[in-house]
């Protein structure tokens, strides 16, 4: 849909089913990448980092806190236990990871046309998550409720660009922090079909989610598939806290996928430099991932991380600047070297509004991540203020971007028809090329076609009101949640589902974490 | 300086001094490149497009308009002559450049420490070219003026991520047509010691060019080295006129560098397909540059590339879209094996103002080039609306850009510093690096700290103002100019060069073309 706000001429009921009839089909579940990565890094380089990574899970190791069932698995399979501290001989992890780490797998949507494929040469694009506040250009900055979740939901699902629904996509802060897990999952399941991610906040809430799938899918198909993946967060430096080990040891059991992602301010939760960052993000990624392999060997797992630079003058997270891109592009070529899917940052800024600011910095995010062969983007669209919030204008500009990295990542046409030797004989020297039969048989896929740009002179740009960016990305969400209308969700699934929320939210008193 | 601005935090004459000092030994003349090219194309999608260029050259030939002179050349070089129709052998013109074209050369600023290499690992970044407008946040879109030339010149010495002082930085249409290359080329003289580029729009403009530099690096200097870059563009398809002809011929004649550029709106200029344009591509510059090495053997040329492409609605030209960095991509990698130093676009975009679209497109395009290779980056500052324009606070915006290119060609320290083994043992899981001696040693030079961007909180930027990107860009630029101090000019130089401009004035009723 997205893709084709702007361009319809003529409308009536019947024209916009067509449409969207016709949009479902464009979906792809996912980009299959036909370009080489950029290896920014090389190979001797990704060796030393390697080797540091090693020398820190041998000599510092990593803390399981207030987890000792952690500590037992780890025991049991030969590192070396030292109050939380966890200490791995050299390529320990490596060989437990690469013994049963499936290099990709599919997470199935409800809609079997949405299951995806995460892994090897693919591209999946997943938006913003975990914003408290929302922003739009009428009512600026605010705290998110479960309506904007759902809006976004919607949004998301009419955006041929991205291929999963996300998670958080911003937190329904007027629902309790106990409680809202359950109306964010039933969301994703309810107004979108595109795979979605679970709540990581609390064992039990992984289990609703699980459990949540599990009318949906059917017990036996979640048993033996994967239906979400979800964010278990690193607490950097070398820290694994409670909470996030609880839902993923969870989620692995249960054969669901978790990123194991290392949240890095760099400079601040992790050393000031490049390298240093790329040794410590390997090593955390290492550990984490043994861990799931050895809770559930084969459970699905993705090689996550999330880099910012930190500014030294402010504590400020800056973003699009060549320090994060640099380790995005770096530790994609580890998570290769490891045979593992690779999740890293979309479009991330810290800009308050959808200004300039914001777009070259989420523009060379995107940009970096497509090229360094991320295989789960998260953040692809809506991001500002460093995560704090989520946009709706901004959502609509990043959409565009994503579309645009499907295009990229496909490369370029090299058969007789993309040389097109045949036109050049038909124009010749001096003529032009708008009418030629070669322009008129490929013009409809040709070139991309922005949906939020203007590429009209000044004189009409102006005489339409001078309008910027933001406006016409307004107008786009706007009309987009005019337009929506939910896939069908079967409704005994549906009820169930109710059923098991109303349950849930009864036997429990609200509660604020 | 730009660097800088934002960061001071006390003044005063000698502490401005000290600053403006500190910067020029800062400067770097180009960025030394030390990290891979992206090789979007497979070789044998080169090779391919290599032989498709053949054929065009072969069977369809190109056109060397209004000039005897040129057909001649070639025809004694051996090419094919039929009207104004130029036909060449496979193989042919690419055996021309390789025998003579050099692969690098050095042009030279009147301040030696300012003298450019162009060509090999290196990249230089030139401002934006040709903009009839200017626009700023106060007074709007307007006609340039030779004022605001000057401001720009002096904005483009100010920043040290521009290399090079750039040619037609904006046209000031306040002056004659005739004459204004005189202005020109005099203030980049005198408010500047930057390289910069010459007239093209008459031969005999071309040769002013000339000599004006022979007044300031000695008439000997100029005869034996390159003190100039201009910019020939090809009027595609397959077409060179007598205007450039003309003045490709003068530079080549004075050993004085050209860059030969296919201008191409892809879809009206060129096939509307990737592969084809490059095709096109190829075969243009390959017949222009031969011409630069039959005109004089030797003589420093540059592969050149501009492409946008066309929307197939309004026929608009739209930039940062993903076909147009295939191009640039792919036109890198044919340069590279051509031996020839590359120049394509940086900040490009259709946007009217310095907002997200400008943003997200200029993004794309200064990522794209940088990860290309290209070699002399036009258009890197200030570019809008297609070109029609130049903004002052989309320069400001851009010249940060550059910076971060900079620091990403550069690559990241790979020394044991780098690795910071010591760092991480010295904090160790569940700390913080902030006051480590790691960092306190390193976070002068650490992370790349924008000029523009705002990463304070959301409370302090709403205390500040609530100011986007544009206001704070306009303050940036206002004080670089009032901070402005002309590098120093030999006095009889600068006489000179007025003598010389007083004359040929006076010599020539003023004219509109």
């Amino acid at each position: 849909m997205i893709e084709r706000v702007g361009r319809r001429k003529s409308g009536g009921r019947s024209a916009k089913r067509e449409e969207r009839l016709s949009l479902s089909e464009e979906i792809t579940p996912f980009i299959e990448r036909k370009i080489p990565y950029f290896e920014y890094f090389s190979e001797e380089s990704l060796c030393e980092i390697e080797s540091a990574a090693d020398t820190v899970l041998e000599e510092i190791g990593i803390e399981f806190r207030d987890d000792p069932e952690a500590l037992d698995i780890f025991s049991q399979a030969g590192a070396h236990v030292s109050g939380e501290r966890v200490r791995f001989d050299r390529g320990m992890c490596r060989s437990i990871i690469q013994e049963s780490a499936p290099s990709e797998f599919v997470q199935h949507a409800r809609n079997p046309s949405r299951s995806t494929t995460i892994g090897g040469a693919r591209t999946v694009l997943a938006p913003a998550y975990g914003s408290p506040f929302v922003r739009d250009l009428e009512k600026g900055r605010r705290y998110a409720t479960i309506e904007d979740f759902r809006n976004f939901v919607k949004l998301i699902y009419m955006s041929p660009g991205l291929h999963h629904s996300g998670g958080t996509v911003c937190e329904p802060v007027d629902l309790p922090v106990n409680k809202r897990h359950l109306d964010m999952v039933y969301s994703h399941i309810k107004y979108s079909d595109k795979p979605f991610m679970g709540s990581v906040t609390h064992p039990d809430r992984a289990q609703d989610t699980v459990d949540m799938a599990a009318l949906v899918f059917g017990e036996k198909f979640v048993e033996e598939n994967t239906v979400c993946t979800s964010l278990i967060n690193v607490n950097s430096p070398m820290t694994f806290d409670a909470t996030m080990l609880g839902a993923a040891k969870v989620y692995a059991r249960n054969n669901q996928a978790s990123i194991i992602s290392p949240f890095i301010l760099a400079g601040a939760m992790s050393p000031v430099t490049v390298a240093g960052t790329l040794v410590q993000v390997l090593a955390e990624v290492l550990a984490g991932i043994a861990f799931i392999q050895l809770v559930k060997p084969g459970a699905p797992v993705i090689f996550g991380t999330f880099a910012a630079a930190v500014s030294m003058q402010s504590g400020a997270p800056t973003f699009g600047t060549p320090e994060p891109s640099m380790v995005t592009y770096g530790a994609g070529a580890l998570a290769r070297r490891l045979g593992l899917p690779y999740r890293s940052g979309g479009g991330l800024c810290g800009s308050k509004i959808a200004d300039a600011q914001a777009a070259y910095e989420s523009a060379n995010t995107l940009q970096t991540s497509a090229l360094a062969g991320v295989n789960f983007m998260l953040h692809t669209a809506g991001w500002l203020e460093g995560g704090l919030t989520i946009g709706y204008e901004k959502f609509i500009m990043d959409a565009d971007q994503a579309n645009m990295l499907g295009v990229l990542l496909s490369g370029a046409d090299m058969t007789a028809n993309g040389l097109a030797l045949e036109a050049l004989r038909e124009v010749g020297p001096g003529s032009h090329f708008l009418g030629t039969s070669h322009t008129l048989s490929n013009f409809e896929t040709a070139f991309y076609r922005s949906i939020v740009a203007d590429n009209n002179s000044f004189e009409q740009w102006e005489a339409e009101g001078s309008l910027g960016t933001s406006d016409r990305a307004n107008s786009i969400y706007k009309k987009m949640l005019k337009e929506y209308e939910p896939p069908p969700l079967d409704e005994s699934i549906d009820e169930a589902l109710n059923e098991f929320i109303s349950k849930k939210k009864d036997a429990f008193p609200d509660m604020d974490y």
